[in-house]
């Protein structure tokens, strides 16, 4: 396994969900999210087999391989390992970030979803190499969202910690500028992206928004953001 | 971690189900049981979130390295290696075994569920160290089981590998030691050990028949049989 913890780019960020699909395959999906603009993907399965959510992630990871795109695996850290994924991505609810990385070593990717300044302090001590921020405006993706936290938790917590943050939660075009200039070095997105019958123009569309606040706090705030893993 | 994969003794391998509890900690059910003669204890979850999972991983941890008994994960690698488990139970939705092996390496024990001759020879080629054959009989406790196969199935899976085989489904203290008699080195109990009010008195009943059962093997085929891990 080349190391692949460096140099990881978060600024367009897809996460799966097979209910918006409508019958479209992920890996569909993908190549044409990525044509868009996508710059890393991570699939999230609730209601499939450990089997199932196996084949599905050596299938985008085969896609994600031809694309150069790091793929990473929510929840399932053996999965991520049985398919080879850059990494994966943990919830409050999902295995300790300490314990990922004592399994995983340090070749690969944890991201750690939180909602609160305390979460994100304690994730980074953990050894995420990146935060899921969120989730930052309503949402009816996820069935069991918390509130939304506002652009504010995402500002707080760009000063409290050094790894990079990427936004989640209700992002979408008009508002995927905000969560860049917020401190933000990317935006994680579901239904924006999948949703919709153009995965390619989606993300095209959230990447000159997102292109274009990064670039303005680049000329604010200089080459240390937007961070990358 | 130390070698465990040999001189695992899967005579009477308790399965649990925290439905069939009735609000008892598992911990407790364990401590008890094991003191009535259960030899081995597989932490089964459905409903639980991956750290819910792996608290209660833990804590079977913790009170089966006091008992000296081997401690095994339903489904999720992972989790086994986080809580420090002996070993992982694969079902045919589960993760490949030859894709566990190569995540979990030589020393932990991974045992598959097989309900047919060639998944028992599959997954012995890919390197379970026992199977798990069933349903034998009906059961209600597990909504998704297969139509049971009954004791030739196991008679026949016994002539076609090398490894331990442990049964599993509707299994009793009428029962047992039919199982026992048709080749199964042990049996797998959930409800007729978890269901009842008094889990020592079960473990007891149900070795008592085991017991007679094994010894009547060995007087038949010698020291080959019962075949331990």
């Amino acid at each position: 396994m080349k190391k692949t913890r460096s140099g990881v780019d978060l600024r367009l960020y897809l996460v799966t969900d097979r209910g918006l699909a409508g019958g479209r395959s992920l890996e569909e999906i993908v190549y044409q999210s990525v044509a868009g603009g996508v710059t890393a993907v991570q699939l999230r399965e609730k209601e499939a087999t450990a089997r199932q959510f196996l084949q599905q992630g050596e299938a985008l990871r085969r896609a994600t391989s031809k694309l150069g795109i790091p793929f990473l695996v929510n929840d399932r850290v053996d999965i991520a390992q049985a398919c080879g994924a850059d990494g994966v991505h943990l919830g409050q609810s999902d295995m300790p970030c300490a314990l990922a990385r004592r399994i995983l070593g340090e070749s690969r990717i944890i991201g750690v979803s939180v909602s609160t300044l305390e979460e994100a302090v304690e994730a980074q001590a953990e050894g995420a190499d990146y935060l899921g921020v969120g989730p930052v405006f309503a949402t009816s993706t996820k069935v069991d969202a918390l509130p939304a936290t506002g652009l504010g938790l995402l500002e707080a917590i760009g000063r409290a910690v050094a790894i990079p943050l990427v936004g989640i939660g209700g992002i979408n075009q008009t508002n995927a500028g905000e969560v860049i200039l917020a401190g933000a070095s990317g935006v994680a997105v579901v239904s924006a992206i999948i949703a919709g019958a153009d995965p390619g123009k989606a993300a095209r569309s959230l990447r000159s928004k997102t292109d274009a606040a990064t670039e303005e706090v680049s000329r604010r705030y200089g080459k240390k953001y937007p961070k990358i893993v």
